[in-house]
């Protein structure tokens, strides 16, 4: 019997388990939206398998449920927010909010995250932009996990990355990425399934190859995507987004307590499209060229060419239609235990059908 | 007998050929400039070798040697440059200067640039923030020459993105790459010295792998770099500087005709991190980070481990001391034709040592 959450059940028990740990309301829903949007577009990595993760640094203080954000600078083109170590999808929400309204005068708006906690999927934040007809831009540093071109051992974070277009009658470009060859969330998945991974993802704490996400769990570590220059692009996103914030580089920041918050920096950005050119030409002219891409002559073996993105909008649509996104049992049985952990009662008869 | 070219005559050589072609000494002053500094850096890729084309689109009108360049636009934190197809370098020289002067004020400063040339080395733009503790920023769309993922076939530009940190003691970061496997320039260069190249750069017209860099120039195309994550950047990169510019999408645009200009679109952006952080921490913190980078245990097989652009700064270093920087033979008879068809008399006496 297949476990199916409603996308609205999800959403609501998040909430509800949050404000138990003390968390306001309005953040709790945000929360809720963030991990079922996660779940809603198949990036199961950052969906509610974090809940055991987030609660305990919630729990712990390490996420401040009091968080008073604050803009600690402003300027005509940027700002930099200090986020008190809010949760991370309510500081990232508040900033692109505030960024949307202020590339409408300023045509590109930028911010600076500093005392920040984990966000989850950037795509959440990236994708705000789009229901203005504007691009959104996002990348974050992260406790190091990932090894750097020439060593095989771990030094800088995912250094995750989210770029979103608007486009026009097809769907919007959402590029939404780690800079390691896989996000850290599938490494932990596979862990608990007890499934091996692919060579090219991981090194154990030797420093060789492992299709054992365990080895690479305990001491080992992920590899950068796409040799040196992928290297060099997560190198890019984890010394700039630590040190403009003031944050501990990667390699420095252990944030295993759960009273430490993450300790991390980054940086969304905005860009009103209307600004610099007509946005339905813009949006026609991205329609050509997501139109001519997926026209393209395929190579052997491949049966469909995708948009960054795209594979996440199919998945929506398939979830939206089934009436909810289906999670295992070993995930069940932890969101039943959270609710039992912290006096959640909760109705989940309508999962199991 | 190795051909060595001073750095100032370099400049000097480049300079007066463009002024031959029409250009003011001004703008073929920075044209000499960009090209030494890239054979400086060891990027031969976009050095002297691209004297021939410049040279034949600067005769037949595609590049604008009485270009009018104009902001078009303007607002608090962003403008847009109509390049009125000046040399590239022009255009990027002009925005790069104004922003780093607009971020004095707005934090973070970008521009969109339209009807605009090829900008060659990226990196040269990037560093110019560097002098003033500012970080750099660039990207360009560019005429359809490399695939994407599920296609071995021409679809992006190489969509080039460059990014220079700023440091302390140590060299700045600059990233400053191509989105394809490699430069075009490097298939070029292979194919004009009768070089073999590595299998994963290129497909030939069928979309099978080659590594005879003709195949791979008649009708074929180059690989995006780092699968579907690196694929994923060049479709970002391509898409938003064409359709931002209300430039020809890459796979529309045949610039081959020496009439035309390469119609190609970019952003620039100027972070002046001291709106921000203590600028000597910042690039204490980013000291830290190479510091610490450079002396993780390595891989097996690897001397040494590199931060981005440590390889050119090391170049540029050896080259300095050496007291220019050595061409081959054909390249040195190019630019001797190159003199030759446009009526320069240089004396070449000091490059035959």
């Amino acid at each position: 019997m297949p476990i199916i959450i409603p996308e609205d059940q999800s959403r609501e028990y998040c909430s509800l388990l949050f404000q138990k740990l003390g968390a306001k309301k309005e953040d709790a829903d945000i929360m809720g939206d963030h991990l079922t949007m996660s779940e809603m577009r198949g990036i199961y990595s950052h969906g509610l398998s974090r809940i055991p993760v987030y609660t305990r640094k919630l729990d712990g203080g390490g996420f401040n449920a009091n968080a008073e954000m604050k803009i600690v600078k402003e300027y005509p083109g940027s700002f930099m927010l200090d986020a008190d170590k809010a949760f991370g999808p309510v500081s990232g929400k508040f900033v692109m909010n505030r960024l949307v309204e202020k590339a409408k005068t300023s045509g590109f708006a930028s911010a600076v995250l500093t005392n920040a906690n984990h966000w989850g999927f950037l795509g959440y934040y990236s994708m705000m932009a789009l229901e203005h007809d504007m691009v959104g831009f996002v990348f974050c540093n992260a406790t190091g996990t990932t090894s750097i071109y020439g060593s095989p051992h771990r030094f800088v974070g995912t250094s995750p990355i989210s770029v979103a277009i608007p486009a026009g009658k097809c769907d919007p470009i959402v590029f939404d990425a780690a800079s390691s060859a896989v996000a850290m969330g599938k490494v932990n998945v596979a862990n608990l399934e007890g499934r091996s991974i692919p060579e090219e993802w991981t090194y154990d704490k030797n420093g060789h190859a492992t299709t054992n996400p365990a080895d690479a769990l305990s001491g080992g570590c992920m590899r950068a995507f796409g040799g040196y220059k992928g290297s060099g692009i997560a190198i890019l996103i984890s010394v700039l987004s630590a040190a403009i914030a003031a944050m501990p580089n990667d390699f420095m920041n252990n944030d295993s307590n759960p009273a430490s918050g993450n300790n991390v920096g980054g940086i969304m950005q905005v860009i009103d499209i209307s600004k610099f050119r007509d946005i339905d030409e813009f949006k026609g002219q991205v329609d050509e060229f997501i139109t001519a891409a997926k026209a393209q002559p395929k190579g052997e073996g491949v049966e469909e060419i995708f948009m960054p993105g795209e594979i996440e909008f199919n998945k929506y649509r398939a979830f939206k239609k089934q009436g909810g996104f289906e999670v295992g049992p070993a995930l069940f049985q932890t969101l039943k235990d959270s609710a039992d952990k912290y006096g959640l009662v909760y109705d989940f008869s309508d999962w199991e059908r």
